[in-house]
């Protein structure tokens, strides 16, 4: 053996466990904290995401204040106040002072944080690279909670440094957060501002307001329509894994089989579960904690092939087509905006749907790669844009069918803007920064389709463009020799020269050529529609 | 209030704790497992790093059996076998039964694997995807411990099944694992096989042996000389975070602010350590824990701001250029490469080392985008290319200087191949799967001067070819014009015409065109070697 080497004694003394907090400090670029420019924009992204959370929960129009304060080179002061429900204060400190604590990862319900270290990743960030402590205010509505803690790192623990009590006079409720960091602030492209204004885009029922070192700026609320609050549902049967199905068995509450599959489930019956349970050959009445290991995977299987609906639409909180398409018109000032919405989908027993929304034209510059737009529950996508599911579906999508250039492997060139929102349950984020979303196959399939079907939408519009302009162009040509018609057809009518000309000009100015160019509309559009449910991405 | 809401009181009903088993079952892709293919891959890159590391820190030359078995459809037996140290069997259970627990994770020593997640996120993969426990042999030179168990998932904990003890006859030690899982097996491109390939090339003193599906291949080792056992070091002061710094004053043993400097940074001593406290305004004799903020934070401004030695080379493990070279001529057969080593380096307090090597023309294909091989510690980086920032230090570097032909963002084109190592006593990896290295500045400037260098040397090869093949074309002509020009000079010259025919062709054949071609180079890499300080990466 060489030197220095160790032996399995030697080694047996390094082994130590790792807090959640200590993971999360020396590994801060998995939560988006690798450069001081993104590190800004993500603290500001995790506490505006809380805000608008627990404001949905609760029911309240959203109504949330930014503020960005310069203290010194690379220092800033971050301060982000809503005006939701609060936090209880035997809940607050732990809440906002303890990694991997929340409370959406063990519901199924579609929410932008689900997994407990957005705000509380902001908090170590912050102390990691100013060493101060996190400042929070909230009330319920009841009393108003001063509270100052740092999170000690081993423990993965909020330590309180200060804690007191105040009166509240004006009813007030809400949580406002003030965090020291270490940041960069910019105004051009991927920056605070623009973050805000998309999520403004997508959460039109929100009003935000901005106040940053170089001024105020407001987005206001153009909707009082609070969105429908997604339900929590059950899994639906549909890839769940059977390390999972095994667990469920063993902690259901239900007495035999049948039961189970109805309970724990969604979209399963009393005459699914019977049936299920037939194939799977375990008898009904058996006890789901005594289920052998054979029998919990042929049940699996019948599970996995069981024709089943799809989960159902009430589980998640889509944008909708027609907000879809106003974002869309107003962040790119396209010309023509078409959107669609694919049906609920599932993926490891998780529902989630995708919407799509293609802009053509107008002030979107023609001669460049599409302006790709990502969103997940609602919440812009700034980075990572290359390594995303999202992304990986529009290059693979083929998209001169649809009238525009594409290298291999590429977006699309041309005046196109793309739009993605995935809504699901549960996001499959590549990291815990949730910049971009893992490509599970049936995820890549679904979104592929989505674009696809928005994508011959689109090429109909786009084709019906050129069919136009081409009759412009014809008619154009005509008015030309217009003097040189006239003149061939009276000799062979014998009506007089002038009577032709005026006649063949009236046409053209009634642009009687180009309405014929558009009457062909109509038809094409239906058999376009037809085509639309040949599924090519499952070719 | 609209309907269906929650007050605070109701939501914080919800608040629980998430154990990291939990985080990372439902988050498996983060680990790599989100589709059946990559997942096969991951479970054997991970179980052959441990090994790797095992054998490393025991000093051990590294003898791998990797099997993978066919079980049915989407289903198989991987095992892993090493002949490392093996793991006591009070800590048996818990180093693989438990995620974020390790040896390496609070120490800075380069590893492969340093999170305490590799191994127990593949068991935990192979549970959830076929419900089947771990197996596991055992011995550290003793008796041979044979351990089943599956990982409790809420309590983040191994659950042992079985567990028995045996003599162990042969003096064997190391350890085997062996996990059913649910993966797709294939042979082309990204790869099991292509893993493990360029695993042998990166670990030349290991030896591989691999029986798939298909059959059996071996990768012997090329040379029996282990490579330096990393030493394990400090942090070094530069770029240290306050947070950090803050703990460590806590934490410290030393008495005071000098001697907490000598004892727990690297590069720093006893003079400037004193240096520094006064530059800090801090008295040489107060104790760490007494320090106040303010103090705290004029001591990490004068850290960072000092002039200090580059951390020790002893504590990075590189491949070396030699290595390089052979292992990058192997994998490409390129005709030519060349390689370079930076200097080591810090980010964040961790050193690190970039290496690079370029291979050009032979076997590359001349008209393709140049492949790149990156390597992390030592293993090959297979997944996520799009979004490292080895890959986005490739695009941003300027290739067109050497000679290859490169569109905006892209990798250059042309007959080359890029190979990127980069190690560290911490490679901060973009998520929890190890696949992608996240874009730190620091770490994206020192990877474009590492190609820049290498792109220099290479430029200076290929210009020269493009010398040579010219002086050929030259040659050529002057060969099919050499009768006509011996008349000529026949006719000036008076020397009969055959004898200076004779004389031209023999001086073509002794190559005198393309040997005065070739004796440009050394003026001008003494030239090109002049430059190589003036780094365009700080431009």
């Amino acid at each position: 053996m060489a030197n220095m080497v160790k032996t399995a004694e030697e080694l047996a003394k390094e082994f130590r466990e790792i807090s959640a907090a200590e993971f999360f400090e020396k590994n801060r670029h998995l939560l988006g904290y690798e450069n001081t420019t993104k590190a800004l924009i993500t603290v500001v992204k995790e506490l505006v995401d809380n805000s608008l959370d627990a404001c949905n929960e609760a029911g309240i129009l959203p109504d949330i204040d930014v503020v960005i304060k310069e203290l010194g080179e690379n220092r800033y002061k971050v301060s982000v106040e809503d005006n939701g429900p609060g936090i209880v204060p035997e809940k607050l400190a732990l809440a906002f002072g303890k990694l991997l604590y929340g409370t959406k990862f063990h519901r199924l319900v579609q929410g932008r944080g689900t997994q407990g270290i957005g705000a509380s990743g902001a908090i170590l960030y912050s102390q990691l690279t100013t060493g101060k402590p996190a400042k929070i205010i909230s009330s319920t509505g009841k009393a108003v909670h001063y509270l100052e803690f740092m999170i000690n790192i081993t423990k993965n623990e909020p330590q309180i440094i200060s804690n007191k009590t105040e009166k509240n006079d004006d009813d007030w409720h809400g949580i406002k957060i003030e965090l020291e960091i270490e940041g960069r602030y910019i105004e051009k492209g991927q920056s605070v501002v623009e973050y805000l204004k998309q999520t403004g885009i997508a959460n039109p029922y929100a009003k935000i307001s901005f106040h940053g070192p170089n001024g105020k700026v407001t987005f206001e609320r153009v909707t009082k329509e609070l969105p429908k609050q997604p339900k929590e549902i059950k899994p639906h049967p549909h890839g769940v894994e059977i390390g999972i199905l095994r667990r469920m068995t063993s902690y259901t509450k239900a007495r035999n089989v049948v039961g189970f599959l109805r309970s724990d489930f969604s979209r399963v019956g009393k005459k699914t579960a019977i049936e299920m349970s037939k194939l799977a050959r375990i008898p009904q009445s058996k006890k789901p904690h005594d289920l052998t290991y054979d029998e919990i995977q042929r049940l699996h299987n019948t599970m996995q092939s069981f024709k089943l609906m799809a989960p159902p639409l009430n589980c998640l909180s889509p944008l909708g087509e027609k907000l879809l398409e106003e974002g869309l018109r107003k962040e790119t000032e396209a010309e023509y905006v078409v959107a669609t919405s694919r049906p609920p989908s599932v993926y490891r027993g998780n529902p989630f749907q995708v919407e799509v929304c293609l802009g053509y034209g107008g002030k979107l510059p023609p001669d460049q790669t599409a302006q790709l737009f990502r969103l997940a529950n609602k919440v812009p996508l700034l980075y990572h844009q290359s390594d995303c599911a999202l992304t990986e579906a529009a290059t693979e999508v083929d998209w001169r069918r649809y009238g525009f250039s594409q290298s291999q492997g590429q977006l699309p060139a041309g005046a196109l803007a793309v739009l993605i929102h995935f809504a699901s349950v549960w996001v499959p984020y590549t990291s815990e920064g949730k910049q971009a979303i893992a490509d599970y196959p049936e995820i890549l399939k679904e979104v592929k389709l989505g674009l696809q079907d928005a994508g011959r939408k689109l090429a109909h519009y786009v084709r019906h463009q050129i069919r136009i302009k081409e009759a412009k162009e014809r008619a154009g040509l005509f008015e030309k020799y217009i003097a040189e018609v006239s003149e061939a057809l009276s000799k062979i009518s014998d009506v007089p020269k002038e009577r032709i000309k005026t006649k063949l000009e009236a046409m053209l100015k009634k642009g009687k050529v180009i309405e014929d160019a558009m009457k062909q509309m109509p038809e094409e559009e239906v058999e376009e529609r037809g085509k639309e449910n040949t599924s090519e991405a499952e070719a």
